[in-house]
C-alpha cells in the first residue's frame, strides 16, 4: 500500500518556482468559486510524524485566504471535551458550506495510537473505524467533499528526519521522547495504518497516500490534489443537486393497498388510551410527589456528574411547554437549559442538520431540554418536503448513531412524544383564539400544519418505530388531559434516573 | 423498536378477499415491468421463528411468476460451502437483473445465533454486521433494490405459536427442541436483533419490521411493501442511470500542475529495473530449481488443504500465458484451473461485476489461476469508460474487501503485474505480425489499447498503490526478458507458499 510513497520522488526548486505562481492563483480562484457552492471541503492530515502534516496546513493557510479556512489541530481532550461524546469537538469545528476545514491529528489519531500501544485490539479498532466511517458518510451524504492525506515516510527516512529536526536550531524542541517511542513502534504503526486506510477509504472519502520525503513534492501533491478534487466535486455536486430537486418534486408511489386496510390502520398512536385523566386534587398531590422524587434524584445525578438530555416532540398545543416548566421547577436553574428549536438560523443552515444539536450538548451533570429536536428531520422536514425521501429515510440511521454516541458516553436520554387527538387540538386552538393572553401562541402556521395532520401522524408513527431502541426508547404521553400528562412526564424521567444512579 | 409490531393488527378475511385479486394483478404487472429494468430485487426474510418467514416466501412464489424468482433458504453450510469464504454461497445465488431473489435465513442468521448462544461478543458481532453492511452496500451501489423484513412476535405470542404448531396434525414435526431452546433465549435474541437492525438499517437497505401475529395482515404488508418499493425504485434508478450516463461523458478535470512535474512523474512502474535478464543456460537451471521447489511445496499445500488464488495482470504480449504454463506444469492437472477472462458473458453482464469471480472460487486445496481478473474494473473499464469515475474509485474498496474475505478464509493470494516497456511491446507485436504461427495472437484491439498506453499506465500505478496490502501485496515482474520473468514468477509463489505451509 505504501510502495508508491517510497519512490524518492522530488520536485526541483526550479520546477517548483516555475509552477508556484500559477498554482497559487488557481488555488485562490478555486477558493473563491467554492464560496458560492453549497458544500464544505473537509481535509484530514494524518500519517507518520515528520512527514509534513503541519507544513501542509501552514502552506494551505498561506496560499489561500485564511478567512474562509477553519484549521484545527487536536491534542489530548480538554475537561470540556472529555465531558462530552468523543466526536463533539469535531462536530463543533466543522466548516460551513463554501469553506475549508483543515484537520490535523483529528479523529484518526486516538484509535491509531490506542492500537499501536496495545490498549485496544483489532475488533475494537474496527468498531472505532466503523464509527469514523459513519461520521464521514453522514457528512458526505450531505454533500461535503472529504479529502484525507496520509503522509508517509519509511522507517529509515523517519529516523533521519527526526535526527535532523533534533539537531536543528529552531526545531529541536519539537522532538521529544514520545516521538522516538512512536518511531520504535514503526512496524506496528504501519500495520495499523494499513488497516485504517483500508477500512476507511470509501468512495466518498478516499485516502491519498503522499510521499513525505521531499517538501516541494509533497506540497505540490497536496495542493494539486485538493485543487483538482474541489473543481471536480463542484460539477458532480451540481448534478446531484439537480437530481435532488427533481426527487423532491416526485409524487409518492400510490400504495398498492390503502393503508386503512392494513390492520385497520392501527398504529402506535391510535392505540394510546387518550381518555386517561386525573382530577385536580389528585393532580396536585401527584405533582408534589413526583417533583420531590425528581429533586432527590437530581441531587444524586449531579453528584455523579451524569448528564441528562430530554427531547420533547409533540403536536402544536400538546402542552410541551407546560410539562417542561413543571419539570424544570424541581431543578436548580444553574444546572439546566431549555433550548427551543424552530427553523435553523442562517449560520445553522450552512451546516449539517445535526450540527446545531451537537453544539448544544452540555457539560457533565447538566440537564438539557430540547423543545423540538433533531427529529424535525423526519417530521416537519419530511412532511413539508424540505428533505427528500432518501434524506429523511437515511436520517433514522443517522439519528440512531447520534443517540448511540450520547448513550455510550453515559448520558441519560429521554424522548417524549406528547400526544393529543385532533379534536383536542381544535378545542385548544379555539380556546387560544378566544383568550386574549393566549392569542399570541396561535399562528397561521398552526392551522396550516393541522391540515397535514394525517401526514404528520404517519411520520410520527414511523419515527417511533424506527428510533425507539432498548437504550433510547420513546416515552409516549397521553396529553388530552394535562393533569394526567404532566406528572407522567416527571414520573417516567424519575424511573430512568433511578436506574442510572444505581 | 418493536412496539409497532406488537399492536395486534389484523386484516379480516373479508377485507383480504376484497383486496387480493387486485393486488395479485398489481404484483404480476410489477414483476413484468421489472424484467425490463437493469436492477435485481433482493428480499431478505429474518426474525422470530413462527412469525411467518417461509409463508411469505411461499406466497410470493405463488402470487408471482416463479420463473423470474430465485428463492433460497440456508441451513448449516455444506462441505462445498465450508471450503469457501462465508459469502460465497450468497454471491452464487444472487438473482440477475430484472429478477427477484428471496433469501430466507441467509446472512443474518449465523451472526445472530452466534451472539445469542454466547459464541461471539458485541465487538465480534459488530465486525460481522459491518461485513454484511458492506456486502449490501456493494450490491446497492450497483443498483440493486434490497428489502429486508424482520418478522416479529413477542415472547408470549411466540410461545403460543410454537405450541399451536406442535399440536397441529400436519405441522407438529416442524417444532423441535431447538425451537424451544431458542425461545428460552428470547430476550437475548431481541437484544441482538435490535443491534442487528440498528447497525444494518441503512438508507439503501432498510429493515421493515412486520407484525407476525395475523397471517393475512403480514402477507398483505410484505406484498404491498415490495410492490410499492419496486415501483418507486424503478423511477429512482432511471434518474440515477441518466446521471451516470452524464457522468460517463464528463471530461476529467485538467490537472492544476502537469503530472510530469510531480516528482518527475516517477511511478512504481517507472522505477522497475527493466534491464534485468538471464542467459539461456542459467534460465534452464533456474527453472528446474524453482519448479522442483514448487512441486514439493504443492504437495504440502495439497495435504494441508490450502487453496491458492493467483491473479495475472499485465500488458498485452507481456508473457502472462507463457509464465502461467511454466508454473502449472509443476502441478497435477486435477488440482489447478486456469481461467482466462475477457469481456463478460451475457449471463455475467446481468450481475455485479464481482459475481463472475466469486463463482469461480475453487474448493479447498486447489490452485486457481485468474488470467486477467476483477482488476479489469480499475483497468480496462476505467480507461475505456465502461465504468464511471465513482464506480472505479469505489472498486478499490470493494476489491480490498473481497480479497480480505479470501485471506481470512486462509486462501493464499498472489497478484502479479507482468510488466514490459512500450518499446518491448512494439517489438513483440511486430514479431507476432511477422511470424505466421503467432499472428492469431495479435488483434486490432491490441493496437488500439496501445494507443492508450499512458492512461493504462496511470491506472496500473494507482491500482498497485490502492490495492497492495500487507496481506495481499502485488508482485511486480520485470518482463522484458522472459527468461528473467518466468523463474521469478515461480520463485515468488514459492516464497509465499513456504510461509503459508509453515
Amino acid at each position: 500500500m505504501f510502495e508508491a510513497a517510497e519512490l524518492g520522488r522530488k520536485v526541483s526548486k526550479k520546477e517548483f518556482e516555475a509552477q508556484a505562481p500559477d498554482l497559487r492563483v488557481k488555488m485562490l480562484e478555486m477558493q473563491q468559486a467554492l464560496r458560492k457552492c453549497d458544500f464544505p471541503v473537509i481535509v484530514v492530515f494524518a500519517g507518520v510524524d515528520g512527514a509534513g502534516k503541519s507544513e501542509a496546513v501552514n502552506l494551505l493557510n498561506e496560499w489561500m485566504d485564511p478567512r474562509w479556512i477553519v484549521a484545527r489541530a487536536y491534542g489530548p481532550p480538554s475537561d470540556e471535551e472529555r465531558e462530552r461524546p468523543e466526536f463533539w469537538r469535531y462536530w463543533r469545528d466543522l466548516p460551513p458550506k463554501g469553506q475549508f476545514g483543515l484537520f490535523l491529528s483529528a479523529w484518526y489519531t486516538q484509535p491509531l495510537l490506542d492500537n499501536v500501544f496495545g490498549r485496544i485490539g483489532k475488533a475494537k479498532l474496527n468498531d472505532r473505524l466503523e464509527r469514523i466511517a459513519g461520521f464521514e458518510r453522514t457528512l458526505a451524504d450531505d454533500g461535503a467533499l472529504i479529502l484525507k492525506f496520509w503522509m508517509h515516510l519509511n522507517k529509515k527516512e523517519q529516523k533521519k528526519r527526526l535526527e535532523k529536526l533534533q539537531k536543528h536550531p529552531f526545531h529541536h524542541w519539537k522532538i521529544t521522547k514520545k516521538d522516538w517511542d512512536n518511531w520504535r513502534r514503526y512496524d506496528k504503526f504501519i500495520t495499523a495504518a494499513e488497516r485504517i486506510i483500508m477500512r476507511t477509504s470509501t468512495g466518498e472519502a478516499p485516502w491519498h497516500i503522499v510521499e513525505g520525503l521531499d517538501s516541494r513534492y509533497r506540497s505540490m501533491t497536496v495542493l494539486t490534489t485538493i485543487h483538482d478534487a474541489v473543481i471536480a466535486h463542484m460539477e458532480l455536486r451540481a448534478a446531484e443537486v439537480a437530481l435532488r430537486e427533481k426527487q423532491k418534486k416526485r409524487k409518492p408511489v400510490k400504495p398498492a393497498v390503502p393503508d386503512t386496510v392494513l390492520g385497520d390502520g392501527a398504529t402506535i398512536l391510535s392505540r394510546l388510551d387518550m381518555k386517561q385523566s386525573v382530577d385536580p386534587d389528585e393532580y396536585s398531590r401527584q405533582l408534589k410527589v413526583v417533583r420531590a422524587d425528581l429533586h432527590k434524584l437530581y441531587r444524586k445525578v449531579s453528584d455523579q456528574k451524569l448528564s441528562t438530555v430530554l427531547v420533547f416532540e409533540g403536536w402544536d398545543a400538546a402542552g410541551k411547554g407546560g410539562a417542561i416548566r413543571r419539570m424544570t421547577s424541581a431543578l436548580d436553574a444553574r444546572d439546566y437549559r431549555v433550548l427551543p428549536f424552530a427553523a435553523p438560523t442562517s449560520e445553522e443552515r450552512e451546516q449539517h442538520y445535526l450540527w446545531r444539536f451537537w453544539r448544544q450538548l452540555a457539560r457533565a451533570g447538566r440537564f438539557t431540554v430540547f423543545d423540538r429536536s433533531w427529529y424535525g428531520r423526519v417530521l416537519v422536514e419530511r412532511v413539508e418536503g424540505f428533505a427528500t425521501e432518501q434524506e429523511w429515510r437515511r436520517a433514522y440511521a443517522e439519528i440512531n448513531e447520534f443517540e448511540a454516541q450520547l448513550i455510550e458516553h453515559g448520558i441519560v436520554l429521554m424522548k417524549y412524544w406528547v400526544h393529543i387527538t385532533k379534536d383536542e387540538q381544535e378545542r385548544r386552538f379555539q380556546s387560544r383564539a378566544e383568550t386574549p393572553y393566549k392569542r399570541w401562541k396561535l399562528t397561521d402556521e398552526d392551522w396550516r400544519n393541522r391540515e397535514k395532520w394525517d401526514d404528520y401522524e404517519q411520520a410520527v408513527n414511523e419515527m417511533v418505530e424506527r428510533t425507539s431502541t432498548l437504550n433510547a426508547p420513546w416515552t409516549l404521553i397521553e396529553g388530552n388531559d394535562k393533569k394526567f400528562a404532566r406528572p407522567k412526564v416527571i414520573r417516567e424521567l424519575c424511573k430512568r434516573l433511578k436506574v442510572a444512579v444505581d
